[in-house]
Parts: structure tokens; C-alpha cells; sequence
């Protein structure tokens, strides 16, 4: 029997519709390319995405095209997603920091039929033109600006755009199950591969990602995406921000610590969002600036594992609550996310930030399990490691133009993480498989090795990386770079690792370099440090 | 294009496997129908509710099956609302407040094949045994009591039923669109009209409803739903509870101030829901039993208006925020909350107060309108009253056993209430449209009516009623109860609304009665106070 309830389709639209009728006037500030701070609110961002989904309606893009983007978190990028996906076309967010090689691949691997981009990134659109096959209207997110026009045959202003378009435009009818929105990995393992979401999973994703005990973000509060649009959607906040009402600032081209210390502080900003190396730089950049971060209550910190230290640095001084989670571009990204449960209330901050350093726990919405390389289930003992499996609302089925789906034979997505799972159902990410070190049969976590090596002052950053071996295989090296003006020698910091992890598992060498090789989101490639490095214990046998 | 994203159905299941597997050593405590205290987990209640489906599958008891409950908020109660639903049948709760007449009519209105109920209940469902048409099991919700067994043939019992079946049942194919739970209207207005809730409608207010800004329940919570299982699924409770991983209070059949008093403290209830008659009662048990409640932080208060001078007697003494909500049978419940925003932080407790005294606004997920009787859309400038409609994702669409749907040619639900919303999207209900007073063409609010009255030191209760009127059409006559040992004259009641509401609004007569006639879910049954009093100002003219 049928239940007799409404049957409306989950769509995109209904996060801004939502977000124009009941938080109107809440405020969108957005930091220009320009460096001017811009004042919008939800009301004119969903006039302005009304407008462009009608403008580009006009222009004769295709019902279901592929709408690219290169550009910071700003308020024009905002529009563009809830204009492109609620007017039945798909946001394809790209990384700038992709080389003009990979843009362009990524762009016609997308079929992207529209380019919009933020003037900064005018220098890598142009000269590639030639080679981006489906592209057929270049946007520059701006007013007209004449030396730009020059610059690109018949390239179009986003600002000009918008005032063909119509504000009070109806949306088409979406269907739940249709893409839209398009991200692609970050390279870290291999070539960016790409994720459609529909609108379906982007809506249980931030609703069934906004509970209590997940991001959870209010209409009190005012919250700072730094992690980027291009980086699975901002990690779902704008389409959050629009069904919860917050506050949004969006900060921009600028990601220094000193700009965002004074952004928090300008703006009374209570929660951001953000990478560990960002983190970092707040940091130093709240202690530089001597912003006090008052508003602030909470940061959420995911992408790669949290440096320890990070915990008490932020409560001890500023008050702010530190919380970890872990997601995936296939993910959209909410996987598991670190909050304490209530028989954890009693424990000392100590005890409870050793739990909260793990990557938490998975929201109603997503299943987690960890296998052997059979594809066993293993238990959830917070001892035993295994690939780490996910599945639900909001996961991946398979990439864009890839036959078949990415799934196991019972549903199941394989992260390419290698976990433990506790009773409770906290999960810890030990490593990737791609990256964990096989020594004579027993695993060594590169991400544990790392860890030492980063507390120890003398040191700026480090890579574990498995080097091949004769006899045992592989054997863990370390690569590292020294903090500015610090000395340590390969021997001392070797004996560093003395009684913080068993004997065998302590790195044959260390090299140092002057700096680690990084990806577009700012992750380790550790495929370049293995080509590099994974020969280098042969060499020396 | 379609997003490559997995597709699951949303279902009840998906709440209680999730709180089997993630929340499974979290406490369920019930206080059984002997007064007993029994604690069980979400492990063991995902058990026992596949070891219920399993044991209906082998009794033969049909797919889609509606299942009638008659019980108070306890174990067994929630193991049936996920036994039932997620193996494939409805769960129809009913109201035991009800006349034997009405069961009947509700048990096979609903075609109810099982029929399961608390002892209590013996003795209202034995003598209507011949009565109820489709019902082919009765379970008693207990051990084997064979004093029970005596008084209904054939009579089964729920703890020998459950040993019967399976804990590894698997589950049946859901479709989201299946009814999962069933329960009928209270009859305030006329005859109970029967709602059916879909799977996806269950989940979407499951997870729609519990924002931050929502009901908010989170794995840190101790949650008691003191609202009956019978209204409204507990207003989604028991649902959200699975989801979240609450730990959950149920109370039994005692529902006295002193009792919930005492349960609160003994549990470390941390927030608590239910109507302001239950409220009233339990300001008065924890006065009387000297309890703290120390632990709770939040109590949820809907199904009637809520009394002005709750929220500082809550806050004051306890430090409990009352929060304010809306709702209906029709809407799952959840139709508005009131959580302030964040630009009312500065205002003072006062002012604060007064917004949260309004029946609050919609979360995202449903989307409100009042219109005027053409149907025409009405401002929102919080002056303007009009017939309330909604619509969305947990809105019944039409009434079981009812042909056609229940909605405005727009695809609207006409709530039969009376609101004004202001331009934050804050909703206040004025009246209900069959009783609100309209008196030379101007309306007047018997909610207003009935305020000022009780606030009243010498009055226990009141209601204002519409009675006919030569001149005027209506005019308002106030039915009111005086507090035990009070004193107070009709001229003095009617006295004290100077100054208070415009004089064309101040009350034509107060009549004084023992007792103001209560529906089955503790309402006051103003049509027959209309039928008693509604010609009084003729026979007085
Ligand atoms: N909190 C975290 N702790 C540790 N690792 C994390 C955390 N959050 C994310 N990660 C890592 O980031 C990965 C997801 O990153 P993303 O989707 O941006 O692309 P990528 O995996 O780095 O690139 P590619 O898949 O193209 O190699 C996860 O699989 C995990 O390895
Ligand atoms: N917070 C509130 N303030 C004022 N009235 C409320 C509130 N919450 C609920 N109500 C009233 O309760 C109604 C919904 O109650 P319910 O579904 O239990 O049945 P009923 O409307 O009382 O009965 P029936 O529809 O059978 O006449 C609403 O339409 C509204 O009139
Ligand atoms: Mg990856
Ligand atoms: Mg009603």
C-alpha cells in the first residue's frame, strides 16, 4: 500500500528556494577578486541565480550541459551554483591550481560546454582556448573590463550576462535523480577522476550531513567555506548554508593566515571549514595579527589527517573547538565526522582529544565496513586494519565516462583507505592502500611515521614512503623537510623515533629535500616522492 | 544526464539498522506498564524488531498489513513502529483515550489485521472483541499472563510471539513510497481522519526535522518523548531517536507531574517533549517532589498554544528552554519550530520571550502560505491573517480511505488554522477556522481570548467560544473553570480584559463550568461547548 503523502522531487532548487523565502534577508559576504568586500544576501544570490539560468536559457546552452568553473570562493560562484544545477544544467567546479594541461583535460573530459572564470585565472583560460573542444561561451565572473575583451575572442561578462536574464524566471522540472554538480578527484593517486552528483544525494547530503552531531550549522551562525568550491562543492556548505540559513562569508582569492585571522574577526565569523595546512597558517597568522578569533566556536578540519597538536592549539588559546572529519570527492564528502558521545562526557580533555583525533564517526545516511584483500568483512575492534568500504546516499556509483560502475560486487565503494573501526564505530585512517608499507608481511602506516616526524621542532614537514627492499620487501623512508634555520641530521632524527613505535617499524633513512611535491588541493604526491625515492635502499645495499 | 550516485530507498529500516550499527550499546529505558523500570539498547530493540517481522511472516499476516497498537510509550511499543514497518507492514497506533465506539470505528476504518496492546488495555479491547472486523490476532504485550488468556479467546502474548522469530531476519525489499505508519487525527474538529506515512516521508522528517535549528537531537542527548506513541508517532521521536542515536526514555503509562519528575532526575533526561497540559503538571511535580532537573536543557512544546508565562517559569527556576513548536497528524508533525536567529542574540530575555511565544518557523523541507477565503496569497508582515497551508515533503496528500487527494487545486494543504507570518518566516496561529470569532465582519482570536484569562490568578482554565448573535453574527462568551478554592464573579472576569484587547473584543458573557469537555488527546472540544453555549446570547437577548 502506497503511503498518501506529498511527493516532491529533492532538487537543488528547493535549498535556495528555501533559503530566498525564509532567510531572505541573511546576509552573503564575499570577498572579491578584487580584495573589495561585497555585501549580498540569499535573496539577491537566488534572484541572480533565477536570472542566469534564463540568461543562459537564452545564450542556447543545452538543457543538462556541463558549466565550468575556475574561480574562489566568491559570491558570483555561489550563484552559479544554485543558477546552473536548479536550471537543469550541472556545476563542474575546477582547480586552478591544475596545470593548463590537466584544465584542459579535465574540461573536455566534462564536455564542459560553458567556461566561467574570476579574472585572476584569465592567464590560464586564454592561451589553452584552442584546446578546449566543447567550450562554446568563455564568462568572465565580472563587469566588462576591456583589456580582458582583448585578451579572448567573443568572451563574454558575467555581470552583462546576468541583465538579460530574468529574475523572476521559473526553474524547470528536475527530476531528483539528475547530475547536478560535477567534481574531480585530486590527482593525489593517479588522474582526477570525475564524481556527478545528483540532486538527490547533494540534498540528503546536507540535510543527513547537518545533524547535531554532524556539521551542524545554524541560522546563528555565520560560517567561512575556506576549504574551496572546487574541492567537493566547498564540502557541501554552500548548498548547507542555504537550507539552514546561516550567515555565509566567502573569503576569496586570499587564504594567507593573516587575511583570514582578520576576516574571522571583521566578520564575527563562529565556524570555518578547512585543510590542516590552512589551519596551520591561521595559526600563524592569528598569532601574527593578535586577532582574538572571539565569534569563532568551532573549525572543521578534513582532507588529511589532523596533526595532533592542532587540538590544543586551537581550544587552549582561542577557545575553539576543533572537529575532525573525513570525506572524499566520491563522498560528497561527509564519510564520518568527530563528535563525542555522551558516556565520553566525563572524560578529561585529554582522554577526549585522543578520541577526536580519529576521523570520526558516519551519520545516519552512509554504512561503513573494513575488508581483507578477499573482501572479508572484518571486525570493528579498533585493532584490526582493512580496506576501508563505504556506501549510501550520497556515495559515488561510478565516474563520469567510465563504463560500469566503481562499486564491489555486493555495493559497496573501496575509499583506497586503510582503516580500523572501533566498537562505537569511530574510525581511524591508518593510510592509503596506494601508500601503507609492507615489511616482511606486517603493515606499516606512512601517516604514523609522519606524525613523529612533524612534533619534532627541527622539522617542517615529512612523507613516509615504502622503498623496495630485498629481503623485507619494502621498508619504510622518510623524506623531510627542515624547519627554516633548523639542523638535524639523518641520525638524530632516526633515534627520534626510539620508543614511539616498535624497532622494525622505524625508517631505514631519512632524506631531506627543501620541499615536498604537491597536488592541487595541496596533498603529498606520494607517487612522485616513490619515483623519486623507492629505489633508494637498493642503490645503497 | 543522470548523476552516478548509489540510489538506496529511504526507509524506516535504514533509522533502525543505522541505530543497530553505530548506536548499538546505547540505552533504551522503559517504564513498563507494571511500573517496572527495564533497560534495553538499540541492539537489542533492532533484534527484537526482526524477530517481530519475522514472527508476523510466519503467523501469516499479509505484506502491507496494517498492525493497530493501543499502548503507552514503552519497548515493545518502539520494537513494533520498526518490526512492523521495516518487515513490510503499517503500524497503526491508536489513542486509548478513545470510547470503545471509536476504536472500533478507527481499528476497522484502518482494516487492521493485528491488534497489539498494552494490559491496561484488556479491558476496553475484550468487550469490542466482536466488533472489530479484520482483526485476526490479538497480542497482548507482555509474558504469558493466563488470567489475561481467560478473557480473550485465542489470545497471544508478545514475548512468546518474538520467541518465534528470527534475530537475522532479513528485511524485505522497501519501496520509499510504501506506507510505514498510520495514525489518525484527534478529533478535535470532528470524526479522526486516517494519515498514512510513507517510508521516505518518515526519513525525510526524520532527518528534516532535526536540524540544529530543529528538534536538534543528537547522540549526547537523553531524550524523553513524554507526547504518546500514539500522537503523531510521537512526533517522529522514536524515528529521530534511531537516526541520531539518541538514548531514549520512554515513560509508561505514568504521565503525572510527580512521576516525570522523578524520571528526569533519575535518567539525566536532557530534553523532553510533550503538550502544555503535560508541562503544567510537571512545573507542579517538580515543585512538589523538590526535583532539579538538573540535566535537562530543553523541553519541545506543540499540539496547543503554548501558555505565555511557561517559558519564564521553565527558564527561571530550572534554566530549561521551552522551545516552541507547530504542528499536525496531517504534517508528520513537524511544521514549525521556534529557534530565534542570529540577529536577535543582543535583545533582551524579554524581548526574546515574546518571539519565542509564536509558534516559530519552517524548517527547510516544507514551505508555508496564508491565503484570504478567494484563495489569494497574503503578505508576510506578520499583521495579516489568513487560512494556513503547507506543503512538502511529510504533508499528507489525502486521507486514507478518502478518494482523491486533500489539497487546494495548487497542490496545497489548507490546515484549518488561522496564522499571520511575519518576513523572518515567524508563524503565529490565531485561531482555528472553526473557531475563530467573527463578530461585524472583524475577527476575533479565542486563543487571545483564553490567554488573559488564565493568567487570571483564580482561573484553572477557559475557552472561548463564537456565539450567535442578532447584531453582530457572533460575538465572543468565555467558558472557564475557577481554580480550586478561587473566588472570582463574571463581572470581574469580564473586568479584567479592560485594557487588555480592543472593547468590541472583550467577552459578552463568562459562563463558569466544573470541567471544560477534553478530546482524546487532552483538547478542549469547543464544538460542544458551541452545542451547550452557542445560543446563549439569544436566549439572553
Ligand atoms: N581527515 C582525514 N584524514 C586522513 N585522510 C583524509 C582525511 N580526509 C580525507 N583524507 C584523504 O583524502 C582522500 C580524498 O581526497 P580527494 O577526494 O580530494 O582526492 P584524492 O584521493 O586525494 O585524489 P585521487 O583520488 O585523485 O588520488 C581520502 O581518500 C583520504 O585518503
Ligand atoms: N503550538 C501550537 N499552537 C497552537 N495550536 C497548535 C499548536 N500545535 C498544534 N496545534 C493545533 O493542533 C492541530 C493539530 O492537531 P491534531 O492533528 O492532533 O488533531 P486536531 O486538529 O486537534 O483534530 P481534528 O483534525 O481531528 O479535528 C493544529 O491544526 C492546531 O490547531
Ligand atoms: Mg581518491
Ligand atoms: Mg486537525
Amino acid at each position: 500500500m502506497t503511503g498518501q503523502m506529498m511527493y516532491e522531487q529533492l532538487s537543488v532548487n528547493s535549498l535556495i528556494d528555501h533559503a530566498a523565502r525564509f532567510h531572505g534577508a541573511t546576509e552573503v559576504v564575499s570577498v572579491e577578486t578584487t580584495g573589495e568586500v561585497a555585501r549580498s544576501t540569499w535573496g539577491e544570490v537566488s534572484a541572480n541565480a533565477r536570472r542566469l539560468a534564463s540568461a543562459l536559457d537564452r545564450l542556447g546552452v543545452s538543457p543538462g550541459a556541463r558549466v565550468g568553473t575556475i574561480a574562489w570562493n566568491n559570491r558570483r560562484h555561489l550563484e552559479i551554483y544554485f543558477g546552473v544545477a536548479a536550471g537543469g544544467r550541472v556545476t563542474h567546479t575546477m582547480n586552478p591550481r591544475l596545470t593548463p594541461e590537466q584544465v584542459a583535460y579535465i574540461a573536455n573530459h566534462a564536455g564542459d560546454e560553458v567556461l566561467m572564470f574570476d579574472a585572476t585565472f584569465l592567464p590560464l583560460v586564454a592561451p589553452i582556448r584552442a584546446h578546449l573542444d566543447s567550450v562554446q561561451h568563455f564568462v568572465l565572473l565580472g563587469a566588462r573590463d576591456e583589456a580582458a575583451a582583448t585578451k579572448l575572442d567573443g568572451l563574454l561578462f558575467y555581470d552583462e550576462l546576468l541583465e538579460t536574464g530574468d529574475p523572476d524566471h521559473a526553474w524547470p522540472e528536475i527530476d531528483e535523480r539528475a547530475a547536478a554538480a560535477m567534481c574531480y578527484t585530486s590527482g593525489t593517486t593517479g588522474n582526477p577522476k570525475g564524481v556527478q552528483y545528483s540532486h538527490r544525494a547533494i540534498v540528503l547530503h546536507s540535510i543527513g550531513g547537518n545533524q547535531p552531531d554532524g556539521l551542524a550549522l545554524s541560522a546563528r551562525d555565520t560560517v567561512m567555506p575556506v576549504v574551496p568550491m572546487f574541492h567537493v562543492n566547498a564540502w557541501g556548505v554552500p548548498y548547507i548554508a542555504a537550507q539552514a540559513g546561516c550567515r555565509l562569508v566567502l573569503p576569496g582569492p586570499k587564504l594567507d593566515g593573516e587575511s583570514l585571522a582578520r576576516l574571522i574577526d571583521a566578520e564575527g565569523v563562529t565556524i570555518s571549514l578547512g585543510v590542516p595546512t590552512i589551519w596551520m597558517g591561521l595559526l600563524a597568522g592569528l598569532e601574527k595579527t593578535g586577532a582574538t578569533a572571539a565569534s569563532m566556536t568551532r573549525t572543521v578540519v578534513g582532507g588529511s589527517a589532523l596533526p595532533p597538536s592542532m587540538i590544543p592549539a586551537f581550544r587552549d588559546k582561542y577557545g575553539v573547538d576543533l572537529v575532525h572529519a573525513w570525506g572524499m570527492t566520491e563522498t560528497s564528502p561527509l564519510g564520518t565526522l568527530n563528535q563525542l558521545l555522551q558516556k565520553h562526557e566525563d572524560l578529561s580533555e585529554e582522554e577526549q582529544a585522543k578520541i577526536r583525533l580519529g576521523q570520526g564517526r558516519p551519520p545516519w545516511g552512509v554504512d561503513l565496513r573494513i575488508v581483507d584483500e578477499d573482501g572479508q568483512v572484518l571486525p570493528h575492534d579498533g585493532e584490526t586494519q582493512g580496506a576501508l568500504q563505504i556506501r549510501g546516499h550520497w556515495i559515488v556509483e561510478g565516474y563520469y565516462g567510465q563504463s560500469g560502475n566503481a562499486l564491489t560486487e555486493d555495493g559497496w565503494f573501496d575509499t583506497g583507505d586503510v582503516a580500523t573501526i572501533d566498537a562505537d564505530g569511530y574510525m581511524i585512517i591508518r593510510d592509503r592502500s596506494k601508500d601503507i608499507i609492507k615489511s616482511g608481511g606486517e603493515w606499516i602506516s606512512t601517516v604514523e611515521l609522519e606524525n613523529i616526524a612533524i612534533a619534532h621542532p627541527a622539522i617542517a614537514n615529512a612523507a613516509a614512503i615504502a622503498a623496495v627492499h630485498p629481503k623485507w620487501d619494502q621498508r619504510p623512508v622518510l623524506i623531510a623537510v627542515r624547519a627554516a634555520e633548523a639542523e638535524i641530521s639523518e641520525d638524530e632524527l632516526i633515534g627520534f623515533y626510539d620508543g614511539k613505535v616498535a624497532s622494525w617499524q622505524v625508517p631505514d633513512r631519512v632524506v631531506f629535500v627543501d620541499e615536498l611535491p604537491l597536488g592541487a588541493t595541496g596533498k603529498v604526491l606520494k607517487n612522485r616522492l616513490r619515483e623519486s625515492f623507492g629505489e633508494i635502499l637498493l642503490e645503497s645495499a
